[in-house]
């Protein structure tokens, strides 16, 4: 960068280059009108602070880290937006690097935001990650991080959460309600902690409402957990010819490929198979029949963990103790077509 | 941060703190064992570099800015994850800020990114923006910057965009050989110069089908341009009671708020009204019918962006003369069930 120096300033002023950096700084014994022409001069001429020399005063970046597993999925582009948000309103920038669900790569990521001498991370797990010292060597640093989303239990840090197993339990307690007795569950792959948590609340709402859990009624959506697999299980479900009246998603993307092959095979949504989701995906409104589902605030996950993360920081810095914090955001059953028989 | 310094390793090996920072940096006046004991304390030790005296020193920090106007769409999202695979691959960590379409917020954003030192920025234009000061002070300090999307001509540096007029006025003659005659246009607000480009190519392919164009037949969607809008637009339309046998829609989402409207009042598509749409995102697989569109590469723009703004970086590094670009990425057709009659 050509950038404008304390001594272009002071040549173009015609004062020393002591008087100048007192002057910027507010020092009070440099004179009320020196003072005015220098920072007209240092306007003028785009004159800015050098950023790397302030951090090192202040071992301050006011940047944080954020690492999420893909931007890609709507779900993470909402908690990026309530973090980017809040970020802004506090003073903060945000570096955001996506691990592609890798553990190697999200361990390089770390490493790069603590050389980068970030203040604080953000971090949802990828789903190959169960080795956690990358995160604790981290937190060893006394440098914050609060984890959302997919997190680990065993790590002592502060954490946004919802209750999966409870939003599950919930989503099918609620078709129990409606009427339907042979639910079909679409899950997820075995690692990820919310993947297993949903299918838990699942087969514990069957459980409570005295339906005997039928392990031929899950259907494992593991290879990318979207719509193809959806879609692809659902022909496997239909063509198994068992007797199912109702499936519970993992995810709204699962649900509309459910929904896209009984729409095809003229299965009638919900008259024959009802269909709930989960997340509340924007297209779960544009899709026919428009689907129910379960609300999960990607938002308010992304705006609670940076605020929580940018209390700690202040905490720390202020060498405040932290005391961590694991909040879990409420979810709740959006009622809509798919569910609905007339 | 509770940080390892160089005098801590100094003492665990009992060399002095010029030895250790000797070695660190490769000297060859260090004896190799000293130099190979320095180096395992300090990875024991967790030692990392202070970032920002390295910085200070090299008056580079390995990072860029990017600033767009939201992550909520689909399209934004693909440009992301083009833009992160190559900066991670090129070694660089990506700040990014989201301007919500505000050119002030957008200013505001520029003039911290250039006190963060960032090596260069990445930039799609806020829908307000028509003054260019902002984006050429940065360009006169010689840091790169890199328009993509919503471009301004007039501004001095290199571009990565599509061809929107081109691309209109292809989906509009694609239309016309299927022998659509009555064409309307759902278009966006009057400001973003893709916007303006759109319609214009539409009117283009009209005009050069000797189609005489109808300014009745051009509807504004310039609320949000997005789902609500084309739904509401669709209503108006019917209600017009137009001769109207086809739609091209500004976005895919535009025209996906039109398919749910001509579903509800069992309009059949294509027969009675076909639509296609701009951008080719994911959902417009999913809906019924399957949406018609044109391919606009979210992904290549991203990576291509990144990867000319690192280059000028270096070249601007090494004091070889920038020479601007302007790179115009292909578009294409993607025929699906909402333009092909049967």
């Amino acid at each position: 960068m050509n950038d404008t120096k304390l001594t272009d300033i002071a040549a173009a002023v015609g004062v020393s280059v002591t008087t100048v950096s007192k002057a910027l700084k507010g020092y009070p014994d440099i004179n009320k009108d020196t003072r005015a022409r220098i920072i007209e001069m240092a306007e003028k001429m785009n004159y800015l602070p050098n950023e790397n020399a302030v951090n090192l005063r202040t071992n301050q970046t006011k940047t944080i880290g954020v690492i999420i597993p893909t931007t890609v999925h709507h779900f993470f582009s909402s908690v990026l937006n309530g973090i980017l948000d809040e970020a802004e309103k506090r003073g903060y920038l945000v570096i955001i690097l996506q691990s592609n669900e890798k553990y190697e790569l999200e361990k390089k990521q770390i490493s790069l935001l603590m050389q980068k001498r970030v203040d604080g991370i953000l971090i949802s797990l990828s789903n190959e990650t169960d080795d956690f010292s990358h995160i604790n060597a981290v937190l060893n640093k006394e440098t914050p991080v609060v984890l959302f989303d997919k997190i680990a239990k065993m790590v002592h840090c502060s954490k946004v959460v919802i209750d999966d197993r409870k939003a599950a339990y919930d989503a099918v307690s609620y078709l129990i309600g409606k009427g339907y007795k042979r639910i079909a569950h679409f899950r997820g792959s075995l690692v990820p902690q919310n993947s297993i948590d949903r299918f838990l609340g699942y087969k514990k709402a069957l459980e409570d409402h005295g339906i005997i859990f039928d392990p031929n009624l899950v259907f494992m959506c593991d290879h990318n957990t979207d719509f193809e697999d959806g879609y692809a299980n659902a022909k496997k479900m239909v063509e198994s010819q068992q007797e199912i009246d109702a499936v519970f998603a993992i995810t709204d993307l699962v649900a509309i490929g459910i929904i896209k092959y009984l729409n095809e095979v003229e299965i009638k949504i919900p008259e024959q198979i009802a269909v709930i989701g989960f997340s509340n995906w924007f297209m779960s409104t544009v899709i026919s029949p428009k689907l129910s589902t379960v609300n999960q605030p990607g938002y308010d996950i992304g705006f609670k963990a940076v605020s929580i993360l940018i209390d700690e920081i202040i905490q720390a810095k202020n060498h405040v103790p932290i005391k961590h914090q694991t909040i879990t955001l409420p979810t709740e059953i959006i009622e809509r077509e798919s569910t609905v028989r007339i």
